[in-house]
Parts: structure tokens; C-alpha cells; sequence
């Protein structure tokens, strides 16, 4: 594929997603951000303000990894958060940052982490094989400085074993994955296993 | 355009909102009404008693600034409240008055007002650009004299800062904006908003 | 309109009507049962044993006001709850009896009634024009006993100001009115109303 | 009809099953799983590691009575399961298995079993003609190891009356009955009814 045919099929898998998304109610108003590397470690990014259930193919645009822009169109705020994934974790091909509510009541109920255990669903995640385990996903407090809220979270991950998903508080949640359909399977997870939670916190999704 | 193409356009823009409106069940039976403000100041609103998942062009009605009817119809007994709105806020273009189940339980838990803060959802909203700020909801005793109500709603306005909703206790919502598509993602993040301050009440939407 | 004409008319109402119930998470299984009354007094009815959301014309019969079969098929087994409501009120055209959660989960809580009280949303029904008011649906108790469950509701009836509604506890809810659209309206109209009373009670729609 | 009908008839009533699965919220990343028996006694089940919203033709897979692949793909770990209950029930001729979060909830609430009693949904499974009822649920400890947990299960039936449905703590729920659609209908009322309780435990759907 050339790098074009890339970015439209990328563009179109975010746009696709984005409308299962809004079908779940993850991403009210113009709400979320998403995003999906391209094998030139570019990256195709929604623009900023948009719905994110009915996204078309301009409202997607090309970024460095550097969090430039590289067709003149302006990204989401939140852009350097998605960069700084793709620079940490080279496996991730895709960054989805949907307001789920679940994970926004979570940040309200959980201090600076949920840990998530003993559940089947567990083995959606790459790399866990058995119930019997734990995940972290840790609480971050919100920032509209956004440069000072990615340091936050690098600070994090630097002295903790590897996440797959955070919570800003308040905000919404971020993960990513091996490809945009891995990424939404963890939304899903997620937002499931966060509902038990806060189901048995006596807080109902 | 025509005063009669802008009619039609609006017109099938308050359709399309019902649609959705109804599909988040914030419409039950024939409860709700929508308009919308012409470029010449006449306003296209819904007629009285039909559903408002199920409009169709004739469901649409025009009345001037004064809730007089100027085609015949005979508009919802609620008329004054969006006329009132539109006396006030210059930049409003669009009022909807859905019955969102949150928005009357939002009534039956807090008094005289509903303070909402801290989320980043809030910059949904025209002038908010963090979420350390808050936005205040008020909540009026609902009464079925419309004029005496639409008196109640003005005088708040005319001693607190400008509003951008208020909730009719037991009864509904109102919000508006500059666009119909604006006033609908004000609704969506209301809704959303009003949820999680539900849910960390322990009443759960 | 022919007679038949009127039957399939009425037929296919009852089968969109289905849909939609479905669609709201109303008749799981194949629960529930819908009629709708033709202008020579007979009446479609739902046969026994069909999933409602999937109905189909030949899963519609004709029994006449006394619930006897007048083409062959095996009416539902609540079929007299249905020929009763028909013959206390003349105005009734249309009978729905859903297994709405909400409605059972009311039965669970409130004993013998539940008065709905104070919300806008009670003009949805015919003869109320203002929130100040209040409605009462009485509960009975649930009896495979069809005959017998009908007279303890005839024995209510006649003891009773007229109703518009009734709950058989643990198992659902019959509303009824001047059409199956209308009667639609009542249905939603009391879905809500009872998760307001839910939600306001701990326990959650 | 050929085997090769017969098995193409199942496999697409599976696909649907599985859209349906999938619209509730039943089987979130790549959950669950689903078989159907032929009249030669060899078995179609999804295969290993799709999400079951989206099952196309070549997810669904050929097994013998033992759990055996006769068509070189690789079945879902928890095949011995379906296997088992084939086993035991002759009339058993579909399985299904989704990760229901109320049957997850319920694991959590309810320690060896949920005793579902009084309900008119209970009509919903064979043999069951009355609300004056009550049907027992197990609740079995998760394991990964699928063989010592089919043991567990066996174990149980053995020594108690026969069940129509069973839960995997913290992971979801096993129905079966006489055909896909009849099972359909067992997982629309077993949620229906587990929410019911959960409902009135304070937790909420």
C-alpha cells in the first residue's frame, strides 16, 4: 500500500470506530480523541471539535511523532498524550480516548488506581492467560496543560510496570493497542469491567 | 435562501433532532418541544400533541417573536418559554425542551439548583475552556400557568449571571444554543453530566 | 374498510407495536400479549406462544367479545384479562400487556398500588391536563388461574374511581386506550414514570 | 437436508445469535462462545478468538461428540464444556455461553447458586407452567483449567436435580435448550430475571 492508501484506510477504521463508539455513549458533544500509526510512524489523528460519531475522511489528518502537523490542519489539544504512547510503547498502533462515563464515575470512587482482578475478561488484554491475575489502571488528576499532564503520566510510567490503559479524572480514559480493532476490544473490556466495579460499589452504570 | 427554504432547512434540522432525542428516550409519549430562530426572527417550533420521534414537515409550525401563530397552527402551550429565551440570548438560535429522565430526577434530589464541576465535559459548553471552573443549573417549580413560569424563569435571569439550561422540576429540560446540532450536544452533555452526579448520589440512570 | 380490511389494519399495528416493546427490552421470550379491538366489536389478539418482537400477520387471531376463537387458533392463555377490559370500558380499542422490568419491579416494592404524583409526564394520559394531580395503578397478585386473576380485578374495578392501568406482580403490566398508537404513549409514559419512583427508592432502572 | 446443509443452516443461526449476543452487551472483546448440535451428533462451534458480534462463516468450526476437530480448526478452550452438556441432555441442541455482566454481578452477590422463584418469566423454559415455582442456578468457581472444570460441573449434576443453566463466577453464563432460537430465549429471560435480583439487591443493570 502507498503511504496514502495507508492514511484512508487508517482514517477509515478511526471514523468507523468512532461511530460504535457513540453508539456506547463513550463520547457526548465533541468529546474523545482518537488515533492510528502508520507504518512510517506518522500518525492520523482526529481534528479538533468535531462529533466523533460522525466523522468523515476530513476530519482525520496526519501528524508527525512529534506532534507536528503535517497538512496544515489543527489536532486535539490532547494530541501529545497520543504521541507520547506511540513513543513508549512501539507496539501501539492505535490510541483510542473515549469520556466513557464509567471511567469518569471510577475517577470519582478510586483514589490514584483501580486494580481490576479475578475476571474472566481479563484475558481480553494481550498478554494475560488466566483470571488469576490483576491489572492496574491508574488515575491521573486532569490538566488543561496538557504538556504538564503528559509528564504526569510519563513520570508514572516510568516507575511503575507497564499499563495498558489510564484514567484522567473527571476526563475520560486512554488505551491502545496493536491495531484499532484490538484497541476498541479493550474499550469494550474495560468499560465492562469498570461497570462491575462500580455495580458493586453500589454505583450503577 | 427563501424565508421559505430557511423555514424547510430548519425544519428538517428540528426532525432530525427529534429522531435522536427520541432514541435516548428523553421524549416519552408526546411530551417535548423544539424550535428554531430564522434569519427574519420568526421562529419554526413544533406543534402541540404529537411525538416527537415521529415528526414529519407538517409537525412544524412558524410563529413571530410574540408566540403568535402565523401559519394557522396551533403551537405548544410551552411557546412563551421559547420566545422568552430568544428575547433574552441574541445568539440563540435553538431551544430544546426534552423530558430527560435525569433531568427530573436531577429535580426530585436538589432544591433550587444544580451545581455542576470539575468535568471536562463542561467545555462542551460556549465560553468554557477548563474544567476548573462550574456551571450552575437552576431548577423552577413547574406550573401549568406558562405565562406565570415564563415570569418565575425571567426573573432568576434578571438577577444572576446568564444560564445556559434550566431544568422545570418533575417536568424537563431547556437549553439552547446558536445551531440546532449545538443545541444537541449541549443536551448530550447534560445528560451526561446530570448521570454522574446521579449515580454518585446513588441514583443510578 | 371490510372487516378484513380492519383486521389486517389493526394486525399490523399490533405486529409494530411488538417491535417496538421489543426494542425496549419488554417482552423477553415470548412474554406478553397484544389486542386491538375492530369496529364490529371482535378482536385481534396475539396467539399464544410467539415472540413479540418477531410477530407475524398469521400470528394474529380473531376471538369475539366473549374470547372464543372465530378462526381456529389458540388464543394466549390471559385472553379474558383482555375481553374484560373491553367490555368495562367502551373506549378501549387497543390492550398491551408487556413484561416490563419496571413494572415488576414495582410489584416488588410497593404493595397494593402505586400512586404516580406531581409529574408533567402524567398528562400523557387522556383526561389529565396537569402535573398537580395523581394516578394510581393498582398491583394485583400474580394467579395462573386466568379466570379467577380476572375477577379479582373486576372486583377491584367495581370497588374503585376508574383506572387506566394495572400491574399483575412479578409478571407485568395492561394498559389500554382509544388506539394502539395511544396506548404506545401510555406504555412509555408509564415506564417512565415508574423509574422515576424506582430510581427515587435505591433501586435502579 | 446434507450434513453440509445442516451444518451451513446451524452456522448462520449461530452468526445471528451472535449480532443478537452482541446488541445486549453480552459478549464484550472477544467473549463467549456458541455451538449447535447436527442430527449426526457432530457439533458447530465458534472457533477460538472472534468477536461473536461479527461471526462470519469461517468462525464457526466442526467437532465430533468428543470435542475432536474434524475440519482442522481450532475450537474455543472452553469446548469440553458444550461437550459435556451435549453429553448429559439429549435434547440439548444448541449451547450458548456469554459473558452476561448480570450473570457475572450475580456470582459476586450470590455465593453456590441464585434461586430464581415466583416469577411469571419463569414460563419462558420448558416444563415450567406456572410463577409458583423456583429454578436453581449453580454458581461454579473459574478455572482455567477448562477439563477440571467440566469435572466440577459434571460433579454437581450428578448429585442434584437437573438445571437448565449454569454461571462461571466472575466470567458468565451456560443455557442450553432444544434448538438456538429456544436458547435465545433462556439468555433473554435468564438476564431478565438475574436483573430483577440484582435490582432488588441494590445493584443495578
Amino acid at each position: 500500500m502507498t503511504d496514502n492508501d495507508n492514511f484512508q484506510n487508517l482514517a477509515q477504521q478511526l471514523i468507523d470506530a468512532g461511530r460504535f463508539i457513540d453508539r456506547q455513549g463513550w463520547v457526548p458533544a465533541t468529546s474523545g480523541n482518537f488515533s492510528a500509526r502508520l507504518p512510517d510512524g506518522t500518525i492520523a489523528i482526529t481534528v479538533s471539535g468535531k462529533h466523533k460519531g460522525h466523522l468523515q475522511l476530513d476530519d482525520i489528518m496526519l501528524i508527525d511523532a512529534d506532534a507536528q502537523s503535517l497538512d496544515g490542519k489543527k489536532p486535539s489539544a490532547e494530541t501529545h498524550l497520543h504521541t507520547s504512547i506511540y513513543r513508549r510503547f512501539p507496539n501501539a498502533q492505535a490510541v483510542l480516548h473515549p469520556h466513557s462515563p464509567n471511567a469518569i464515575l471510577v475517577s470519582k470512587l478510586f483514589e490514584k488506581e483501580i486494580v481490576l482482578a479475578g475476571y474472566e475478561l481479563l484475558k481480553a488484554f494481550h498478554g494475560i492467560s488466566t483470571h488469576e491475575t490483576s491489572m492496574t489502571v491508574p488515575i491521573f488528576a486532569n490538566d488543561q496543560d496538557i504538556p504538564r499532564l503528559a509528564q504526569q503520566v510519563e513520570a508514572y510510567m516510568d516507575s511503575h510496570p507497564p499499563i495498558l490503559a489510564y484514567i484522567i479524572a473527571g476526563h475520560g480514559l486512554y488505551t491502545w493497542a496493536a491495531s484499532v480493532a484490538e484497541t476498541l476490544r479493550y474499550l469494550e473490556a474495560l468499560d465492562h469491567l469498570f461497570a462491575y466495579e462500580l455495580r458493586l460499589q453500589g454505583v450503577k452504570p
